[in-house]
């Protein structure tokens, strides 16, 4: 009832919608960004079906409050997931669409069965 | 290179994650875990592509703590959740698997296209 | 080395910044802005020294997005928030000061032992 | 109406209540515990009347699920926090007692002001 790519899909929306709210609100500037960025990508790395995640965080977005930081915002993240199941493997991303943080299904592609096998 | 129905899954998956990672950790107890179950249906409700959403929240997981309440844990939810795009539908739940809080994809489906048209 | 109203104070503190970094990043609308508030007040009210707790939510900064709706987002909380510990009591909130979400300990007070006891 | 050293366990407060709401639900494991811990150490002393801050987090409560990772949990901190503001001093901290993330105020003291001026 459910394909391999369908899954890899599935996985991938799963990893997005996660990181997102779990760490948005988090205190970030730019001097910071770089620890948050490979911390969020060490963690979604633990994940099942994670294949590979690439976590770049806006600094130009970052502009500080009256007590100099900023908090993490969905407008900062772009995001670039790739998820594998079986033979499936889908890539999807995060990333800023004028004022919207959005979450794309770029593609998903399966290799095919060995002919010999 | 993406089908209606991988892309159902994608936002199944969405909703899952982003559902659990905003959640987990509210204080909750069994006399407000009604009100907690219909303010996370309505906010993931409002997302797009959600055409279903029902949460139950498992009270006889609720023990109290030293100060008489508990935090809302991954294995509390049970959640069942249908997505449509276009003629694609998936259903997906969340719910406990021994010691997991296993998200599952269930089912995708399509409408078939009306042959007189 | 510690004054109960330190303490109030304290709990005062540890409830604001709880409850601001559990619910930022959910999804709101003025529709379901309410039941939002309620859950965040009853699961804040759960929590140790918690005397009461009022939550407005501004929905005129609900601008809904491409999808039609928004997120929680600090500057939309209005919170009045009263602890109390042993005989003392503090009050605090959180609110909107030009662009920055404001949490500020307003008053902290003790009532006077009983001078016949 | 408020002291110096109730606005710094009011600080000390907010910054406790903020981490563990921000971050618990994190996937971890104890591979990737360190780069969590410097990201959370560096994101709250951002925030304002922050002097010092140390997150630790037990390795031994990370048992991994079916997947190989666990969640960060509030059992699995071990915070010490020192807030400033004016004079006034305080000393709080998250860990374990039992099976309660407990936050504690610890001390508050004050600089005398210099007899001099």
């Amino acid at each position: 009832m459910v394909t391999d790519r369908e899954r890899a899909a599935f996985e991938a929306g799963i990893k997005l919608g996660a990181l997102y709210h779990q760490w948005v609100g988090a205190p970030v500037s730019p001097a910071t960004a770089e620890t948050l960025e490979r911390a969020i990508e060490r963690s979604v790395a633990l994940q099942p079906a994670v294949e590979k995640v690439k976590v770049s965080l806006d600094r130009t977005l970052m502009s500080p409050n009256a007590f100099g930081y900023s908090e993490l915002a969905g407008l900062m993240f772009d995001v670039e997931l790739v998820t594998r199941l079986g033979r499936a493997r889908c890539t999807a991303t995060l990333s800023r669409s004028e004022d919207y943080p959005l979450m794309s299904l770029v593609s998903c592609d399966e290799t095919p069965a060995d002919p010999h096998h």
